[in-house]
Order: C-alpha cells, then structure tokens, then sequence
C-alpha cells in the first residue's frame, strides 16, 4: 500500500492526526508535495460529498465570532454531528497578535471527539481563504465530517471568495456596527444567506433587536420585495445561547429547500466551476515555479525591473514568451 | 506617426480625451489590444514619474471619501497641482447603486481643468484596485499629473493591494467606527501612513477629537513605542474644510522626508517588482485566453468538471500539461 493510500485509510478512519497530515500535505508548495497532493485528492473525490454541509461564517473583528462558531458548535456536538472548522487564527497576522488579545478560542469545541479546528495559515492577508481552502473541504469530508464551516474575517475580497465554496454563507454582525453594515455596498449583504445580529444580551438585548429590525427594512428595500433570496435576520447571544439552535434550525430548512428545488446541485456544480478555475491558476503558478530554468529567467528579470532597466510589464511580456518557448 | 504614438502625443500634450481612450486601451483584454497597450506603456515609461506623488485613501463605506477628495483635490488644485483621482465608481457594484444613493460624486473637483477623475470599472470585487491600476498610474504621470489619488473601499484586500502601489497611503474613518477599525488586525493598520478622523464637525466634533486620541494609543501601544514607523492621526471635516490643508502639509513632509533618507525610492523599487508579479499573472491569464487550441481543451475540461466526471483538480492538471506541451 503506497503511503498516500495508507495516509487516506487512516483518514477515513477517523484519524485526526492523519487529518492534519492530510491538510497540511495540500497545503504545501513544495515540489515534491505536488504529486501526491493530487492522488490523495484523487482518492478523497471518491467519498460522497452531496450529504454535508458547507457553512460560511463571515463578520468583521469584534463581531464575536469565535464565540459564536464555540456555541453553535457545541450545540451541533450534541446533536450528533462531526464538525471542521477552518478557523481564522489571530495569531497568523503580520504582527503576530489581535489587538483584542483574543488567545483563548473554542477551547471547550476544541476538546470535543466530533470536532476538528483547523487554524487558517494566513489569514492575515486573505481573511481566512485560502487558494486551498476548497481541497481542505473535501479533506474533511472524506474524513467523515458532516458539516465543516468556514470562517473569515473581514468585509470584502475574503466573503466574495467564501461564498463560492459554501451551501450557506452565514453574516455576523452586533449592534452599533450597524451603520456600517447599512453603508455597505449591496454586493455583499446580498451574498448573505442569513445575518446574524450577535451579542443580544443583558444591556445590548434592546440594541440588538433594533438593529435587526433596521437591516431588514434596509435589506427589504434593497431588493424591492423580490422573494427569490430572501435574507433572514435574527438575533443571538452566544454567551447566553439564545436564538443559535434557531439558527441552525434556519440552515437546515434553508438546505432541504434548496435540495428539493434543485437549488442546492445548481449551486455546488457552480462552485466545481470556480474550483476548477482556481486550481488552474495555482497550477500553474506552483509548476513554474518548479522550472529552473523559467525560474532563473524570472530572477534576471525582476533584478533588472529592480534596477529600471527594464519596465516592469516589459519584463513580464518577456517572460510569458520564455514559458511558451521552452517545453 | 502610428497610431499610437499619436495616441501618446496627443495624451501628453494633456488632451484629456486622449488620457480617456489610453485608459481604455489599458484596461482592455482584447487580444488585438494587447500590442498596442505594450507599445503605449513602453511610451509612457519613459517619463520621469520620480517627482509624482501616489497617494491611496481607503475607507469603509460611510467615511465620506469623496467628499473628502473632492475637498482635498480642490485645495491642491488651486495650489497649481494637476490631479488625477482612480476613483471607485458607486454604480459599478452587483446590483448597480449603494444604499446611500450616492449619486453625484466630486461633482466640482469633476469640473476643473487640473483634475481627471476616472471610475474604476470593477469596484464590486476588488474594492477599486484591478490588475490595471498601476499601469493606469502611469498613464495619468505621463499626462502631466504630477498628484494621482487611489481611492479604494472596504477593509481588506484592496487595501493590501493600493498600499503596494503608492507612495502615501491614507486611511479615512469616523468616530464611532473606532471599536470596529480599533478591532481591525493589525496589519491594515500598519499600511497607513497617515489616519483622518473625517466628519469632525457640528455635533460630531468631540466625538471625532476623541476618536483620534483612542487610535492614537491603540497606535501607540501596537508599535510599542517604535518611532521607525509613526502613523499620524488627524481630525478633519471635509464640509468645513478644517484639517484639510493640514493633511496635505503632513503628506508633502513625509514624502520629502523618505525621499532625502531614501525611503521613497526604496518603497518604489519594490513595488516595480511587485508590479512585475502581477504582471506576469495578467498577461499568462490573457496570453492564455487567446490561444484557441487550449481554449477549446479547456471548455471541454470545465463542461467534464461540470457533469462531475472529473474533479476539479485533476481537470486542471490536465490542462497544465497541455500548455507545457504546447508551444
């Protein structure tokens, strides 16, 4: 047995040591890592993943998210799920640290035997997606997990991309962030699947509340009554539980709609779409940075780019001819 | 004369329906556009962009950008500076309007013979920065724009991309955002050189001018002290116009002070290389797209991903190898 296939029994076998070793093999950028990256995914495509299901959970710093995935997690825990979460890691920015100091995260998720946390490696610049987040999905489903959840952090570049990998891309907010929220451009509150107005306890109940009755005329106006995608807001407290088995209660009706509308096939065909185009772009960046000989020619270019002899699109014309030459 | 070179001439004689059409020509993936853009920049790199000023000013929705440009630009306007503003178009998102109804836009700054206000075609994804917005720079220096302004919205990865490309980077916010921008990681942060607490006027003065303190030790206690890189926080109103003049003052000395250490030349040798990077990845991108042979393999890969006979990763493995076998 090759130790790829020994690596992908021991996975499906429940193996959380070989789950790490898994994602941490289709995370790597070394040569040598490449080809049997590809078996092992090769071999994970055969598990049926039409049965899971992919959360996105997306929310600015400050939002509680860690919190929230903690609470909600435990509640899936023990409802007999297996969940992954591919956590932001605070850890992992530039400056090696949150300001919030937020060190403690899911610690009680963490210890569970049906949960499996997964910090992201540069979340720092991507907000928690990463070009391999896809292949980590499929890893963890080969691996028996039934619902992975996804986490990003920020508003922007990283939600557009979660929300091409997930079944339900979940928005987390909290009162006050509310004017922001209703500042933000269109395209993202519409990507939303549900938002979610969290920290609806003691003195922010009230807050809370209000803020989800004005995102949801604002979301009402902004689509203009159309029923096609409906965006449910609700309000939670994930210190004291309120409203998060609602939420999952939401997704689970949210799925079995669009399973038996069609909805749920349309939207994963779409996402093997983009994950197909997204793999070719890393492809292609990985292999040619395995030629040494393209990779020499690179180095002498960007040395004179460096030193202006050259422009920089120039260089790069130059470049693209060298990878079409040479075979 | 070909045309491009009349092209060129016309753009640099600061006809600015000419400084329009190379924009376009810039931004166009169409394959026959893809010589003459070379020979364009080619031209246009040429010039001496070294006494340019490239400054980016990034902020959530809601911060009052372009009132504050607007401001902003009429002052260095009548100080005898010609000013071209990237700007991000409001119309231009998924669903064609921001909430706020954004409508009229630098309507005065719009009007004046020393400024050149362009919409960025794709502000819904990138938040105002595309793969063309160096090479945009440029063109606007070539022009005779001695000033060109990024604008870029969101919190994220737009703002990761402009930092790398102008010489000051300037963040907008408002007093009230400060616990979301106060959790924000710290990476973002850092990029500034420069933060503007806007809208410090009327009844929002105090609140602004406390805003300011409140980053101001945040700011202090991130960097521990560190003097290597200080980032400023100022209060402004881009309505009464206090502040404004001042920002620009506080501009103009750090660039005149990173150029006599260096600091200015160094910051934009290395973005020469980053602009090599990208680049590169733009012209494979539309190299690739002409190539009709590979165009065909590719559908047909993506339409076997599609039906599901073939994983998405492996489909792109197949493609990599046609190119490199390819010539």
């Amino acid at each position: 047995m090759s130790k790829i296939q020994d690596l992908f029994e021991r996975l499906i076998s429940g193996n959380r040591v070989a789950l790490g070793k898994a994602i941490t093999l289709i995370e790597s950028r070394r040569q040598a890592d490449q080809e049997p990256k590809s078996q092992l995914l090769e071999l994970c495509s055969g598990a049926d993943s039409s049965r899971s299901v992919r959360i996105g959970i997306s929310g600015l710093p400050g939002a509680g998210k860690s919190t929230f995935i903690e609470c909600f997690g435990m509640g899936l825990i023990a409802n007999g799920h297996r969940l992954a979460v591919l956590a932001v890691d605070p850890t992992s920015d530039r400056s090696g640290g949150s300001i919030l100091g937020d060190k403690t995260r899911m610690d009680e998720l963490s210890m569970q035997d049906g949960a499996f946390i997964r910090p992201s490696p540069n979340a720092g610049v991507l907000g928690g997606v990463t070009e391999m987040t896809r292949e980590t999905i499929l890893v963890c489903e080969a691996a028996g997990y039934d619902i992975v959840l996804v986490e990003t952090v920020g508003v922007g570049q990283a939600e557009f991309g979660v929300a091409t990998m997930v079944d339900y891309f979940l928005l987390l907010t909290i009162a006050g962030a509310g004017d922001v929220l209703q500042g933000m451009k269109r395209g993202i509150m519409e990507m939303a699947d549900g938002i979610v107005v969290n920290k609806a306890d003691g003195d922010g109940r009230e807050a809370a509340i209000q803020t989800a009755i004005d995102l949801r005329s604002a979301l009402s106006l902004m689509t203009g009554g159309s029923q096609s995608h409906v965006i449910r807001v609700v309000t939670a407290s994930a210190i004291s539980g309120e409203g998060i088995q609602d939420i999952w209660q939401q997704i689970v009706e949210f799925i079995d709609d669009s399973r038996s509308s069609g909805k749920f096939d349309a939207r994963r065909k779409q996402q093997q779409t983009d994950w197909f185009e997204n793999a070719v772009d890393y492809q292609l960046r990985t292999r040619l940075a395995f030629d040494d000989e393209l990779r020499l020619l690179k180095e002498r270019l960007r040395e004179r780019v460096e030193a202006g002899d050259l422009h920089p699109y120039a260089g790069a014309s130059a470049y693209i001819d060298a990878i079409r030459d040479s075979r």
